[in-house]
């Protein structure tokens, strides 16, 4: 099979550099192209390094980055990762849709259109139905995003409840990693030995998001899902790994045991069509008492190549009618370059590519 | 007036040191023993010094640490302040009780006894009542506790809605620090750059404290008080202070203004009393976007001793009939050594001691 | 005595912040205006606050912040304390001398010329002198620098070793806080859990700076002294105290007690003055085997509002002819605006103003 | 080949996950018995899990732990792996010893014995030798050690210049990693936001096993290299990678570009030999500014057997006839599990085991 020849817009960013180290020697897709602001522009991947944990090879290191245009990236490539800031993603992912690429984005930019899915496809493979109303979708143009790095990590639990229990209410707060910030993001001299109880717009996305992508498609439509949500957000001083504890509860109150058994065995489209970089089991559930713990468990996932694309549970307890439970991801993996990886994946499985 | 002379259980640890700050210079009290276990005996508490924003007068550094036995405590003094280890503070604290000393502990070894009230003055100052119950209490000698960390951070901005508006519901999450775990406490390579989701214990004190100091009195005995309370405990790499993010419900539903209003201006006894360690305003709320953060306002509170007493709530925000906000206090002081303290000095103000 | 109206510039940075704290019933100076770029303008300190361990009056929290330009400036005041960072202080520094204001300034921009001293006053109170070389000098405007914060450091420790034995070889290894690269400075996923190597210029300077501070005066111009210095400069996860390594040999090789008693009676111009920012031992030695610690010590220094400018000194060990120690200091406090305030109390007791 | 049964003592704790996580698939050894105290015994090492960047197979961390006795270790294995702290290992070790074991340590309790090398194979190979003046070494018995962590990380890179060009004098500071310290080892509550400038001992070793290391084999004794050696050592807080900076001055006095040529092409016998977890590199001379940084370049090595295994060298820097330089190494993998067994390898590849 030949490979897709994919281009990663906003290669410097921490997200970027995710998209690269996934897309290395994967089985579908072939850089075509790195594509960042004129700040980057020249410099190689190895000199804008921000990873920590790479293993990147030196071909990679070696990787030039380009200034972004669009007419630079579609010249090249069938598929665009975007990992670009919002303000810029709005044009330049419609501008690269409209001419004919598929755009597969990290960015808040386009999610809330009615033809934009947010897509995670072991929750709303089904969503992609939207994908055809868009104008451009005929010439082979689209724009499919993945949600906001918290939602995606509490999505597919949640996802899993509600098939099984019929999800009624449910409190989230967030223990946020610094990378989820981008980069320079942070500054030091803000969270050392600190926490900061504030993201921006951070607790209305998730709010919004999650309704939407647990909604169902309906008329070829999507039916936001029907449930109380709270969102509490901060930022820790974690490098990677979103950490966050929610209280629950369901239509039907299950046994504690139930309640593990359905986020346990939960499986989802990409387990059944096995795409490469989707977790043999989407949910981990940890029995010990003081997991998920991000340093321990954000890189979760087998087999190597869906490392971070499983998400953790862990510490289930059971108050009368309530829920409480601790979801750990991998913000800038499953949360960010991984997500839109997968979501490609599936387009291609579903010969959508 | 005659100061009274106290005692420090536990005086080299991280409540130990505390209490010896809070007490230099004190108008009621004077240190006339400190006491710990036999390894720091013989130290000073320069020697042994973990508090970080000390400003210890040099005289304080060089106070000798003595080994702790209820015959030499007793000795000496009227009162003991405990920051004994919980095991360990079982049975020495009855010891003295039953020597005609009035104990105010931090431990949480007596805290569910119904002759042992959990006091907060500026919530439950009434509870005071059911220590006449103690079988000690006309030779002099009584136990008062104060309540757990992270309880005591939120007791009195849920008290002041319970009285505005009648609690009905709260789920809070914690993100706790380093010195709520004692010295030495949580090891470095546990919790560098991590969030560890579980703290022994603490769900259970909180789910069940506060419905104990929430209570009312009556006929001598406490009544506990009615709402369901839903805990999350995790910890995170801060050094001092405590955050919690509450989502709550109450029976009649104020405007936010009416919300903030009946936290702003809470009062209680330890104000009405003007108690030398009492912060003017127990409950501080803060209208920016991103506070309260643990480096910047864990030290609030007027006057200068009270700095570290006041709790600070902020990022009120409301949804249909749910409340969400942060809750910062600082774990060692409002919510350790200065919380008994502040018992100590209302007991002194009302002549039971 | 009327106070001198001063102006702080810069005043949103690390830098000026701490120049407003230590201005704070100042009893030689009041603050006349704060200025900042056109970012900050309009805001209050308390809107911009980035110090932690801030203790300021609601007052001070209240203080606007004017947009800085130099006629703005030296309209109302006869000082100006300098936070600027260099690009800007060149020629803002120079504008208000020519206006007849004496600047004193933590920028590098004019620490290199020849009139213009780097002046710690324990250290070469004597270079003052330089001063009166300044062209603008009879009108009342000239400057004063104080030395980068690495720098700063060890002036005083290598001064007395040098006044009593002799310096000739001097290798130094620091670890710097954040808060020395200002604000918003290093960004947290750089930092977090990591050392960076390398501090842009820092080496230079420190192996410049130094000589020319311990230089003596002939004939009103400064000969830089005499001996080897190298510097390894890295950037620690720390907010405040630049600890540095030293490794030192002399021309006489004194006991290990004579080298402790050089450093620890040490004293300079503002200790005979009694200067109000002048700590009453500039040199604080400790025995301890673990100290100095930023945490624990880089507050040193009494009467109160001397806190932060000591610098302590520990680990004092020899083999042979060398001789090794640990020197800390805080780095915007003594080695930032405490350094300018000290050297305007100078001028102020020396009737220079 | 059949592979050598090896035990690992010290199982549960820092170095002890290290050697597992070194021996999972090696191509001579093979894992019969984890040990340590009774502690960890029955548990398994996903019980203990403290290695955050794990990969471990779930085969591994189902391996259960047994309590150590020299009988136990000795009964089933040809090479014991040792991570035990010093006091427990000096009898244990030369229990295997006599009972015929081959026992590779990173234990200090044995360093300083005439008969007992401290290798590390690139540095001094030859020094294996004197293995054979152990009374136990006719019956396979031995012990050979690895050196101190923070002696290790610089051997190679000191070794290099002292073949190029004489070593005369060396000053060294660390930037030392928890890790270092075991588990549970330095509190949280010291190390967050802090350097502590002292590792009890640590000096010491670096100043005496250098010479060692670096010394000559003649008549079958060490005879100890002579140069100056001036340690300064400090712990700061990152999980692992020692970072070292250093002065050095030598009898020639190379340009920079010789300098770095003799670090760079730096090779040793395992890299002669092809030992399995041997770096093909030991010696990686960055040219960055910036760099070896401990989050970036901590895992340097290839291939990926090797990985930490190679020890960074950056910011070459000359004046006059110093050099500085900073060098970074992996203080658990290189400077500790990884050591012992490229020793165990050597001894395999030279027909020893």
């Amino acid at each position: 099979m030949n490979k897709v020849s994919v281009a990663v817009l906003g290669a410097s960013g921490m997200i970027g550099q995710r998209f690269v180290q996934m897309l290395e020697g994967h089985p579908y897709f072939e850089i075509s192209g790195l594509f960042a602001s004129e700040r980057s522009a020249g410099k190689t991947i190895g000199d804008v390094l921000k990873v920590r944990d790479h293993k990147y090879m030196s071909s990679t290191m070696e990787m030039p980055i380009e200034k972004l245009t669009p007419k630079a990236v579609s010249r090249s490539c069938r598929i665009a990762f975007s990992g670009l800031p919002t303000e810029l993603a709005k044009s330049v992912e419609q501008d690269l849709a409209e001419a004919g690429l598929a755009v597969f984005s990290n960015a808040s930019a386009h999610r809330m259109r009615e033809d934009v899915p947010i897509m995670i496809p072991e929750v709303n493979a089904d969503h992609f139905a939207v994908v055809m109303s868009q104008p451009t979708y005929d010439d082979g143009g689209f724009i499919v995003t993945n949600a906001n790095c918290s939602s995606t990590g509490i999505a597919a639990p949640l996802k899993a409840l509600d098939d099984a229990f019929g999800l009624k209410f449910v409190t989230v707060s967030t223990y946020q990693a610094l990378s989820g910030a981008g980069y320079p993001g942070v500054p030091s001299l803000d969270i050392m030995g600190n926490v900061i109880p504030y993201i921006g717009g951070e607790e209305e996305k998730m709010e919004i998001e999650l309704h939407k992508m647990l909604g169902s498609v309906d008329k070829g439509r999507i039916r936001n899902a029907d449930f109380t949500m709270l969102a509490n957000c901060a930022r820790v001083p974690v490098v990677d790994g979103h950490l966050e504890s929610l209280v629950v509860r369901m239509e039907k109150t299950p046994s504690l045991e139930q309640l593990s058994e359905s986020l346990s065995t939960f499986k989802g489209e990409p387990q059944r069509l096995s795409l490469p970089s989707a977790p043999i089991d989407p949910i981990i559930v940890r029995n010990e008492p003081d997991r998920p713990q991000p340093a321990l468990d954000v890189l979760a996932g087998e087999p190597e190549r869906a490392r971070g694309m499983a998400v953790v549970v862990g510490r289930l307890r059971r108050k009368d009618d309530h829920f409480k439970l601790f979801v750990l991801s991998h913000n800038t993996l499953r949360g960010g370059a991984g997500g839109s990886i997968l979501n490609a994946e599936l387009a291609v499985a579903k010969g959508l590519i």
